[in-house]
């Protein structure tokens, strides 16, 4: 069955897999997924994400970090901001910050997915489509 | 030592890698290193990329594609075009094909990395880095 919200649902695989202490999990690839998880390293809330070729559909298989002492929590909490029946856009000067500057926002703009923080270095706006933190 | 031209590096270590018959090899990674590996893989010349966080650089697994029966190669060849001492532009209907359609150039464009075929279609035109075949 399709899904009706596929950044959801990476949203969720993710938050289920941190909350039940999963070494990692695996959802179908797309480019926007791949992006979103590129963030998500790049940021330093995963450990690795691995692009996979399918027959069908490419799959992104996703590390998760904790921390090395007592396998605290890296990831408290992801939440989908835009949504495909209330889409949310922000110009640059409206962007959000999460959690005072501690989370991250992430955007879709006309030059590629980042950070709410790197859209407003760019002054460039457009849809937030979650929140890390 | 710093590499004086990354992506021939990354050229370089899957050729070698490729015909020494390894599974797989590892380069330090960096954005445009990833969307050349991605463009690989989403043009079936490799299996899976894997990008990793390091300390200092992250890296870049990728995981060769052989032929199932007799392990033929699937990469012939990845040439570098564009190179830093001598950087080749081509606008959008002056852009290479390889081996009539067989192989793939990869170019760096305004809107990103992607295949000769790919910014043709969108109309642009940019820095030809690679020819894969």
């Amino acid at each position: 069955m399709p899904v009706s919200d596929p950044i959801a649902d990476l949203l969720t695989r993710i938050r289920n897999a941190n909350s039940a202490n999963h070494d990692s999990l695996e959802v179908s690839a797309s480019n926007v997924k791949i992006e979103i998880t590129k963030i998500l390293l790049d940021e330093g809330y995963i450990k690795s994400y691995e692009v996979v070729q399918q027959p069908v559909q490419n799959k992104i298989k996703i590390t998760l970090k904790y921390g090395a002492r007592n396998r605290e929590k890296v990831i408290t909490d992801l939440k989908r901001i835009s949504k495909p029946g209330l889409r949310i856009y922000r110009s640059h000067d409206n962007l959000p910050t999460v959690l005072r500057g501690l989370g991250i926002a992430i955007v879709t703009t006309s030059q590629g997915v980042m950070t709410a923080k790197r859209a407003k270095k760019l002054g460039i706006g457009g849809e937030v489509i979650a929140h890390v933190w």
